[in-house]
């Protein structure tokens, strides 16, 4: 049966566009080793027609599918499950749909296939004096639009012009049936109907197949500010963006607070960092504005950050771009400076922005009161909520123990928090097979039922990307 | 068997809060008086609690609801179909659940309840300095923010802050069984799962009644400047906004279009009303920008208009804001001034910004080959793609002969235009019972079967306003 499947699937993609046995292992596991399944196959289709086909031929034997781009999910979203054998899935990857279809400068749109690289899109858009405001600096070489809408993808710029989700128009969609639903709409507005697109962002391939898209664009920003900001505590760092958002408005195209701890780390692992003032701070923030007049921000950046009052302890506003950079070395070392470390148990939460100083003083007094000793590394997207909040003990024994032993215990305390201040427990990485289980735990089972009765409804015999988020 | 549902209707939410026969009536007739229907009883729950009963009782006694706010829709979206007696439904008016249940100003976002007026919203906003942008001119004071969120609706802002969807994190829905999902969450980022609010934003209570709601807020504006500019035609619009956007950025609030068969029914109608300009030109662009800044944004404006280069007849900036007002009284009296003309056939239909050009082309060098000598009044969100687009005969007797026949030809006309260029047959203002007719003809049959597979999944009785949208 297997081989026949193969061929069939040949048939459809040609044959260099199968693989199965050694040569579809690097597919099925993700990149950073964490997990392993294994496939019937591996197939690339080359169009929206052969992705229709492949998915319809699956429907008809009950294969299920695991919907890949460039499979860099930090949750193991899309790769298979490690079934036992017979209980086969393919990886349906869409590296090869990588063309930009077509750009609309003057709606301000464009349209590319779920393939295309993150890092592509954005350089398609400049090529138009256009903007693609999504920014994932670690992956976008690698990472693909398709995987990017699938779990909504957040980056560094969500503040100023939203998640994955928010900037897209319209969706072409391979549905669990093989049909193609054409929702490649441009349009600003568009009443006419329940909407769908929203059902398959952020859904993980477990709805169905993105397999292209119309990207909203925006005008290239022509200049910008930087201010590194030593803050007293989160606290202030809550009120200070507040104040900066009544003062600079949607200029601030992002705002990043960075604890002593992460900083210590990245000075430790990372030639070349050293502190942005000559005084050590207990949290710095990095603040940008950006914007398509020419006219210089510094100006007013230093006004707004001026007239803030007590709390701030010194800031610095960069002469120039290469200085900027340094200050956002530190921010983006901070997860490569962990790795060097060793390993932490990581939490990507939200919180609303006005209680993220509430969540980190009540979760480092339970940790530190639960775990005499442990390292709390806390950072990230202020302006969103989002605080990437991982946890170690400093010795490197001693935290293999830990971690081996306390990692439930852990999370327990953390999410309890979350869940107590209305947060997240994934704000922007997704579920997957990570957090599928602990979703079950925190979410709603009202909306944990809701989410049951949609994937029912519209793959109901599971297949697609089984194991995954619901 | 009616007697005994009103009976436990009132041990609800009180006696005073049922009203059946001659009371009920109001609530069963659309404001413009197109859509009349009956009702078994109008019920004004007072907070969630009372409506999740009050559908409870309904489900199990097989009874439909017509979720209703302050009952402004133009597509009869909010009262009772015309039924025959004894097909008895329900109205359910949220009027009274009209707390503002919170203001979060360092989170930049409130929780309203369903029956907020709109105005009350915008002016709850201002009282903690934050904005929220949602904007109807004509009805705001009227409106309702349930029923807003239920249509996404539209408004003047949408160019700059996105449709009534955009403008939401959170949302609590009674589901058609009764329960009452709590998604009033407050978070910028969330990706633990599917994405629930919004498939019952924009579904018109067909799939549950939204209940409360958490609001994006806003900096307020500080300053804007206004420009009046008269256009060659719709193209060099078209190209004009895309300039404005690369020169202004988010800056642009409002981009509005007005065709010369629109200023002067105004003209004709309006008191205190005047030509802009010393000529007459064919089309007129009134736009605005906002900033949070205090610096003045005139400069700004008349650069990035003086740069555009040709298409511009003349242009003006307003010296203040009475000066921009006497503009925007042109925009916002043309409705009024087409009713006071008489009746039109009326469209609401949105393309991509790019196309709105050979939109009004074709569909006016169609139209006016099939019925030579028709009147039509073309004007709107041109930022949005969306374009009001209305026709009729000068003469009014031969007017109303002229809709009597024709309006299904012209319809028919219009609408292919607009599939061609891949637009949509109701941008802003839904579809209620009004367009589901055309919905059928004209949507894609994939995305309606869609569509009914999510209605018969979530509400699989067909109680939840019945006969509206799918």
């Amino acid at each position: 049966m297997q081989k026949q499947l193969i061929d069939t699937l040949v048939s459809i993609t040609g044959s260099d566009s199968v693989l199965v046995g050694d040569l579809a292992e690097p597919y099925c596991s993700d990149w950073r080793g964490r997990y392993s399944g294994s496939a019937l196959a591996v197939v690339f289709p080359a169009d929206t027609g052969q992705v229709a086909e492949v998915v319809k031929l699956c429907a008809a034997r009950r294969i299920a599918i695991v919907p890949q781009g460039g499979n860099t999910s930090l949750c193991g979203a899309s790769v298979p499950l490690s079934t036992q054998a017979g209980e086969g899935q393919i990886v349906l990857n869409l590296s090869r749909m990588n063309r930009i279809r077509g750009i609309d400068p003057a709606n301000y749109t464009m349209t590319v296939e779920a393939g295309c690289k993150l890092a592509d899109v954005r350089a398609a858009a400049e090529t138009s004096n256009r903007f693609f405001p999504l920014g994932l600096t670690a992956t976008q070489k690698f990472c693909e639009i398709g995987g990017n809408l699938s779990t909504n993808a957040g980056g560094i710029n969500v503040l100023r012009y939203g998640n994955a989700r928010d900037l897209v128009l319209g969706l072409e969609v391979v549905l669990p049936d093989g049909r193609i639903w054409n929702g490649l709409r441009s349009l600003r507005k568009d009443n006419s109907g329940y909407d769908l697109k929203h059902l398959f962002m952020g859904a993980e391939g477990t709805l169905g197949i993105i397999t292209a898209a119309v990207l909203k664009l925006f005008p290239r920003p022509q200049t910008e500010a930087t201010a590194c900001v030593a803050v007293r505590d989160p606290a202030v760092a809550v009120a200070l963006l507040a104040h900066l958002r009544a003062n600079c408005g949607d200029r601030i195209s992002a705002f990043e607070i960075i604890s002593r701890s992460s900083l210590d780390l990245v000075f430790k692992h990372i030639p070349e960092t050293r502190e942005p003032f000559t005084d050590k701070h207990g949290w710095i923030v990095i603040t940008q504005l950006a914007d398509v007049l020419s006219a210089p921000l510094d100006g007013a950046l230093h006004e707004a950050l001026r007239s803030f009052g007590a709390g701030i302890a010194e800031f610095d506003i960069s002469p120039d771009k290469d200085h900027a950079e340094r200050w956002w070395k530190l921010r983006k070392n901070i997860s490569e400076a962990q790795k060097r470390e060793g390993l932490s148990i990581k939490h990507d939460v939200s919180v609303p922005v006005s209680r993220i100083a509430e969540f980190i003083s009540r979760a480092d007094a339970e940790l530190q009161q639960a775990f005499p000793g442990i390292r709390i590394v806390a950072f990230g997207h202020m302006g969103d909520g989002n605080i990437h909040y991982n946890i170690s003990m400093m010795d490197a024994k001693q935290n293999q123990t830990f971690i081996a032993q306390q990692e439930a215990a852990v999370n327990k305390l953390v999410y309890a928090v979350v869940r107590e201040l209305n947060g997240s427990i994934s704000a922007e990485h997704g579920v997957g097979q990570l957090k599928r289980a602990t979703l079950r735990e925190h979410k709603d089972p009202l909306e944990l039922e809701l989410m049951r009765t949609i994937k029912q409804a519209l793959d109901p015999h599971g297949l697609m990307n089984p194991g995954k988020v619901v």
